[in-house]
């Protein structure tokens, strides 16, 4: 084993499908890294003993003890208190309805300081400090998963709002249109989110158009149809999943273009699980999308493919253990 | 004539109707102000002229010479460039589909600097200096009038973006909807935009709808469908205009609720002709429109009318003239 690295820091990517963690060295190389899939059943305690065990595999990987860590981030879902490490309203986790002291309960587990923020917007600022977002100074993140979610960093400065800014996917592109999983009408994430998608395609299925969707989702032995289901789907050219992904890379551009004749930002940058993996493919027809609805059309900004992966939102949390909480 | 007041300033509103300009105190109290018609004819030179005899006859009203003055803000249609004083492509201005350095031309003509900037983002600046934005740190102003324009504070700081930051008016609200000014389909100013209104009252008038908006509009020897002539059509009952309204209404509500999601600013600040003649009015409808649509319903920022009113243009204007460019 090499010896214990100085100042490594941990980070926590807590989804509502899988927990992903990484260590981190002082200039952000990963030493380590673990996956689990997020607990769906007992409550937020079960959740965290989950996260400290998948944390401290990563760290056994990274020949480090949790409690000579500087700092652990976590990014999670719902509302998360910087200032009081308190998250509250995590309602893709089990139990996780009311508030838990999150940094609190992992700091006792681990030993080490820890810190929550926004699961997308550390994601963002992950970008920003290390990944595509790199060269500019204000962008918008737009993480295409689960949901559809969002963050801004202007300035280079995240920007919270009043604490809830950067629901980007909860922006409209058509009144009246269908429901995302939040009962918004007509938003990005009622045509893009992935939950959204496979409910479109059962919807379809059920109403007798044919598609493969779900015959491969059970031969890998998925209950969801996950990103590699749908990866699959379209290499065999079944019509319902490229319809749907269509459907979803349109409202894509055009809810984009709508926050670009907002905001004006440098840069746009594009990531999450779907984001990573169809990103590349599907851009020009994204950029395709936004065009008829930018103000100016001649010079939108560059949309750019989010560039830490599948780690950006775990290394992307270990950025919160580098500040005093 | 009182004693010249040291340190005054003068504002300029440019607009497609009208050039409406103040002279304001070293306290941005109002000292004189004036009004004249846009020029229709002609070229950027006579509009500027215009301008420059429109200021002189607030100042006259001031007892100030224009060369007395601390300097002269300019808010402008098209691309206002602040740093060199050019305007270009004020596409609703006769002849100004080019590049006019106005800032150099009223220099010279009133003595005194002179300095341009985009004329909704200098009101938004004024609300937020002197206006119903005073409390905030961050504000998102939405300037209901012809167009639907609109400018950010963020921080305390006017967000530019890239340049063109602040086309809340041009944000999508339904996908294939009808046509703006500018060719956007289903932006909130191609329902709400005064001129988006008339075109589609005298499509409805056209197809036999009754409607006494144009026979008003001829009564008060306008030649286009003005505030005050809604105002008037609506006091009568008037179906058409009735239904417009409510329309311009829903889309603003609407697409405000989408730039909240994305932003989440301290409070939106409805101005423009249209906001200032029937905002105090329509604000629980435009209130409603957004419910739906706000990623949370329960805790939207407060919006407020503009307090500066017609005002607020050219006073936001003449703050402009407190940098040194």
């Amino acid at each position: 084993m090499s010896p214990t690295p100085a100042n490594a820091r941990g980070g926590i990517d807590l989804g509502g499908t899988k927990i992903q963690t990484v260590i981190v060295s002082a200039r952000n190389r990963v030493l380590g890294e673990a996956r689990r899939p997020t607990p769906t059943e007992g409550g937020p305690e079960d959740v965290a003993a989950e996260m400290a065990a998948c944390l401290r595999e990563a760290a056994d990987g990274a020949g480090v003890e949790t409690e000579k860590l500087l700092g652990v981030g976590i990014g999670s879902p719902g509302d998360a208190n910087q200032e009081t490490g308190v998250v509250s309203g995590a309602s893709n986790l089990p139990g996780w309805e009311g508030s838990f002291p999150l940094a609190e309960n992992l700091e006792k587990d681990l030993g080490a300081p820890a810190f929550v923020g926004n699961d997308v917007q550390v994601a963002v600022d992950g970008e920003f400090a290390l990944g595509a977002a790199k060269p500019f100074d204000s962008v918008l993140g737009v993480f295409w998963g689960t949901g559809v979610g969002g963050g801004l960093v202007l300035n280079g400065k995240p920007w919270l709002g009043r604490g809830a800014a950067g629901e980007v996917g909860h922006m409209l592109i058509r009144r009246g249109g269908p429901r995302c999983s939040a009962g918004h009408s007509g938003c990005i994430e009622a045509y893009a989110g992935r939950s959204m998608m496979e409910r479109k395609a059962r919807s379809l299925a059920a109403s007798g158009e044919k598609t493969d969707l779900f015959r491969i989702m059970e031969q890998r032995g998925r209950d969801r149809l996950t990103s590699g289901v749908w990866e699959r789907a379209l290499k065999h050219d079944d019509k319902v999943a490229h319809e749907l992904i269509k459907r979803a890379t349109k409202a894509l551009g055009e809810g984009i273009a709508s926050a670009i004749n907002l905001l004006d930002p440098e840069a746009v940058i594009l990531g999450g699980g779907m984001g990573v993996r169809f990103g590349e493919r599907y851009l020009p027809r994204i950029k395709k999308a936004m065009e008829p609805y930018l103000f100016d059309p001649k010079n939108p900004p560059p949309v750019l493919l989010a560039e830490l992966g599948d780690l950006g939102g775990a290394i992307g949390a270990a950025l919160l253990a580098k500040k005093a909480r």
